[in-house]
């Protein structure tokens, strides 16, 4: 139901500033929630485009508190709520439904690059008014498109004229959306967008329920095998990313981590990441995404660890 | 010899907004010389950064006159000239080397879409500080990457902070260019990366004079062949852009020209342009770039002329 769903020209963080700079002019109210990477990403963006921002910090590896989030919204009478859905760098899935219940007048954001495809993501039903993606992660296509939709109410909230040019979706939806002569905006990706279309296809084909519940049950097998071996998750299981497992490194294995993420590369072509800033060096992260979320990708990559945690 | 040349992750269009909010601040002073589509958009790109912006204008299908930019942008004590080299919307080439002759302490930055890899482009003995280029033109990959190369003297002009996140070029610069470990700005679009680099290894295959010189007479035949058939071109000989040569469409096509375009693509899978702006209906396009530039093409296309146009 929203009328404008498409591709941006660019990769994820290209969905978020074109999301950013179409919806916040100077000085506009922007609660952010952070706790992780992506949080802190947006925040930064809407920092340089002028706006006024409120930011709510929870630790990483922890969800964000939603009652506090759209509390503060509410005290600030702020345009725009951001939160991030699937965490990218912690492993979090934040419960943007419950945020969605208690956005009050505020514009829910959803950064979804980590759970589209992946994970159930209910744009109506939970209240979300813009959202973005990447095309790299749970759609199983190469990254370089940002998918982004934006509902009825968001549109109204467009500003007319973005700073960004390359980003303005006042003039991208004439191209996409509006009638009459063919006009023209930027010349478009096409390979990867044809690529994209492909990917959904596909998801369409085995069926978007089926492909959540494969994603399901591989991260629950990972987290089964990982647990049997005695190491632990970061995140609670009620909050778990299904897409990305953080694991705590075992103390043994800390200073040589890096080494370990090596190792898995060239000799077993498993490429795993490493923890980004306060859990760098402490945290592995494990995705299983897209065409990679099934159960025998977590049997090679434990038999893998098997040889190398030794 | 320029210390950042890497392509950005965005199709040309995002090249130049790359350019764009990396080197003026509000209020710079800019001169832009206008003469098609894409003067109009790199102008239109300055303002909406804040920029103090003085247009010099010159008739679609004609070329700059560089003596007359250079000397406005004295007066004006101008911080960047902005030029295209290639006006894709009209077939002109514009003559950079004569502006980079006469560009006193201004920076000079060029828009070489169409250019790079079919005609001569010379940064370094031209004085051009900065240039952006597309992926899908004459180096042959799929459209989603915009090549630039920022000079030395130019890198000391960047703007700490842009607006930009996405297109920040220190922040692009510290992960491509520096030492020590591995950072991380956006995941690179690598399908397309491979496909760049791809492209670029057959250009040093067949060696870039050859590819050029190839761009030269494929175009030098096409405008014989259209000759002997009394279709005028729009553009004087001496300012031809080589990879996109603009035509006069015969007035007793002019009514249909559009249905016309559309047999060639059906029936003979040729694509050509159609005019944009002031030129709209008035001209064709015909692109002889990249792989597409020989004089096969040019038969094919003569052939398929001749059935249409009857």
């Amino acid at each position: 139901e929203s009328p404008l769903t498409l591709p941006i020209s660019a990769t994820g963080s290209g969905g978020m500033e074109a999301l950013i700079s179409n919806l916040v002019d100077t000085n506009d109210k922007v609660v952010v929630g952070i706790n992780g990477a992506f949080g802190e990403r947006a925040s930064e963006m809407f920092k340089r485009r002028g706006a006024k921002v409120f930011e709510y910090h929870v630790a990483w590896g922890k969800p964000l508190d939603m009652e506090e989030l759209a509390a503060l919204s509410k005290d600030q009478f702020a345009k725009i709520i951001w939160a991030v859905h699937g965490e990218t760098s912690t492993g979090v899935k934040n419960d943007i439904e419950a945020l969605g219940q208690m956005k009050h007048e505020s514009l829910l954001i959803a950064d979804c690059v980590t759970s589209l495809g992946g994970v159930e993501v209910d744009m109506e039903g939970w209240g979300i008014d813009a959202l973005l993606s990447g095309s790299q992660k749970c759609l199983s296509t190469p990254p370089g498109l940002s998918p982004v939709s934006v509902s009825t109410r968001c549109m109204e909230h467009l500003v007319e004229k973005p700073t960004s040019w390359y980003f303005d979706l006042n003039l991208v939806a004439d191209y996409v959306l509006k009638g009459g002569p063919r006009r023209y905006h930027h010349t478009a990706p096409t390979s990867m967008i044809v690529a994209l279309n492909e990917s959904l296809r596909l998801i369409l084909v085995e069926g978007l329920e089926q492909v959540i519940e494969r994603h399901r049950r591989a991260s629950l097998l990972l987290a089964y095998e990982l647990g049997s071996r005695d190491i632990s998750l970061l995140v609670d299981e009620k909050y778990r990313l299904e897409p990305l497992t953080t694991v705590q490194i075992p103390p043994k294995f800390i200073d040589n981590e890096a080494q370990i993420r090596r190792v898995l590369l060239e000799e077993f072509k498993i490429e795993i990441g490493g923890g980004l800033g306060p859990l760098q060096g402490k945290v592995w992260r494990i995705g299983l995404m897209g065409y990679n979320a099934n159960e025998e990708s977590v049997a090679r990559l434990m038999e893998a660890l098997d040889k190398v945690l030794v």
